[in-house]
């Protein structure tokens, strides 16, 4: 049996090796404070379970629509108008299983062999994994605070040319937590529209957000692909329900593609996902809101008095991506050691690019204060602060 | 905004226009017999809705490990003992979000770009497009009654060069019901392996099946790629839940695939899918199966005294694959005008193929007798017979 070549190119994710050496120890009897995992702590809302649980009492739970049920695209086109006063043709919403099924379907649906995307390092694992699945060439251009690691119109100036067919983004973004500026966006999209090339902006972190809000790349043009998912902020990820916007004129391909990568979407968690909207649920998420906000602090806090740096202050999503330089010259050797020796999972730089990971941890905050200072102090303790 | 060129190669499917122009001649007061969709008419088996109850009550709903609950795959694996008498090792099955999720992640680990795939003419549509989206390039071999509509190894030998990479077979298939004997099986895969190309059986068919069971090809080697799922004999269409079984060497490569294609299947359900093996919940199965079965008589029967011809007795799945060419020389034609005028929904050949399409309908038995009685008088009367 012979493997594709392409599977060369798609490394594992070190934070699945945390994660399963953490279980080990747990298993073994260890207490361990975990901060490498990207899925909040909280569990599914319960206006969503009790939505789940009266589908499940009278309905077949058979196939939607490929695109999705007709009435969750249009709360998601409500919602749209409620949360960014924009007002979206439903049409354009296909709803997908998870952001992964929509960042496929997206990929699928823009990119051809051999075309070149533009990505920042660091980012998201999975972009350039799925840029490969589909014979594209990732092409990482490093960030750091100068640009509060995001790409921007200046970077694409200096890297476009004839291979490159478009960019990947996302605002809040993994691994930094950083927003990007509205003018920043609107400079990318304008850039990449006027060449013709494709924008897919990653809005999954949407919502978690704690200084000004993020704003959605629809706001700049109607041709931008936007990727988002009721994972994280709606606090669904086992549900695996995302969705994407596309333009006008990609809904029939979406259609299409749809048809043949997923047939459809989970569908309990289609009709559970409407109550995502209630305005009961939407309460609910603004108080894990703040208590998200809150855990920031105190971890950013106490990261930097332990001699971590935070470049650019985290303003959304619930990651801190620390530069650990002034601890470890090898942040992938201190994760592990960390974890063996002091009980506190974190993510090395590794996962996220090849721009200087050495140098960087990803810590999560979807662990309770208690349980975050906890982790605090473990690491003071290990390094003997 | 450029589609990418791939989408030119995926059509959409003429059973979605079908099904779409059904629903609305519904809305406007029609009634219509469906006989067009591969998905069971009957609802989720109870046992699987009170353990997703169960669930719901008492779990948070986080995702599960890439390659699925360890507590399913063990149950998968001990299904296959019971059921096959084989022994399989638990970390060979990957569970995937549907046998879609499943044919995409074996696909993704099989093929390079501008490898062949040979393929049954007719066979499921979704084949070729998954091949396409990897940038490989199915070859359809136009499969008859000679050869009970399957692909067999003299086939193969006539075809197999340089560019061929492997094969997507199914047993038993849509939109024929055939099954293969385990006979041409062995010789299918052995042909493979010898030239250590890939095999993909997909079994997703597999208990439906109304003379002799079909054989899984896992019992030939463990080098070929096996597709399932709990959608069609465990009625879970909805759900969205299969499985891969990979080879040895493939395990590693399957779990990154699936970390990146699609993080993990939906959790609910595949907590769910364990009452699926419950003795009860089999012996409701066997109950549908039975009803299936009485089912292909009387539309077999019926479709034969109308002037169908049906060249090889389908002998799983429910699907009847009918030579319409003394009926019609045009069956996408027919089955738009028997829906407009008569109220009967079926499925064009052109979905499944370019091999003589013009003169097949698909029928699913997936409707009550009453129903398909009544689809068969109904077409007994736009023919004037």
């Amino acid at each position: 049996m012979n493997i594709a070549q392409r599977l060369s190119g798609i490394t594992p994710f070190f934070v699945m090796e945390i994660l399963a050496r953490a279980h080990a120890l747990e298993r073994q009897g260890h207490d361990i404070v975990h901060m490498e995992i990207g899925e909040p702590d909280f569990p599914t809302p319960p206006k969503i379970l009790e939505a789940a649980a009266r589908v499940l009492s009278d309905s077949a739970i058979k196939y939607t629509p490929a695109a999705g049920l007709p009435e969750l695209r249009r709360a998601i086109a409500t919602f749209y108008e409620h949360r960014y006063s924009i007002r979206l043709d439903e049409r354009r919403i296909v709803v997908t299983p998870g952001a992964s099924g929509a960042l496929m379907l997206v990929m699928g649906l823009v990119l051809n062999p051999g075309e070149t995307v533009l990505l920042a390092d660091p980012s998201y694992p999975c972009y350039p994994n799925f840029v490969r699945l589909f014979g594209g060439i990732p092409r990482s251009l490093p960030v750091d605070e100068a640009s509060a690691f995001n790409l921007s119109a200046a970077m694409l100036g200096a890297q476009w040319d004839a291979s490159v067919a478009g960019i990947i983004t996302a605002s809040p973004a993994n691994p930094t937590g950083s927003i990007m500026a509205p003018r920043t966006m609107q400079a990318l999209i304008e850039f990449v529209d006027e060449r013709q090339g494709f924008a897919v902006s990653d809005e999954i972190y949407h919502g978690l957000e704690y200084a000004l809000p993020a704003e959605t790349a629809l706001k700049t043009s109607d041709e931008v692909f936007v990727i988002n998912s009721f994972s994280k902020y709606f606090g669904m990820t086992g549900w695996r329900l995302g969705w994407a916007v596309v333009p006008e004129s990609a809904i029939d391909g979406a259609e299409r593609l749809a048809q043949n990568l997923y047939i459809s979407a989970p569908t309990l968690s289609q009709w559970a996902a409407l109550a995502a909207f209630d305005p009961e649920n939407l309460a609910e998420l603004e108080q894990r809101r703040r208590q998200f906000a809150e855990r920031r602090e105190v971890l950013c806090k106490g990261l930097s008095q332990l001699g971590f740096l935070i470049r650019a202050k985290p303003e959304g999503a619930f990651y801190v991506y620390a530069d650990s330089s002034r601890v470890t010259e090898d942040s992938q050797a201190f994760a592990f050691a960390l974890l063996e020796k002091a009980g506190v999972a974190v993510t090395p730089g590794r996962d996220f690019g090849a721009h200087h990971p050495e140098r960087f941890l990803r810590f999560c905050y979807t662990a309770s204060i208690p349980r975050i200072q906890q982790g605090l102090d473990r690491i003071a303790a290990f390094l003997n602060v």
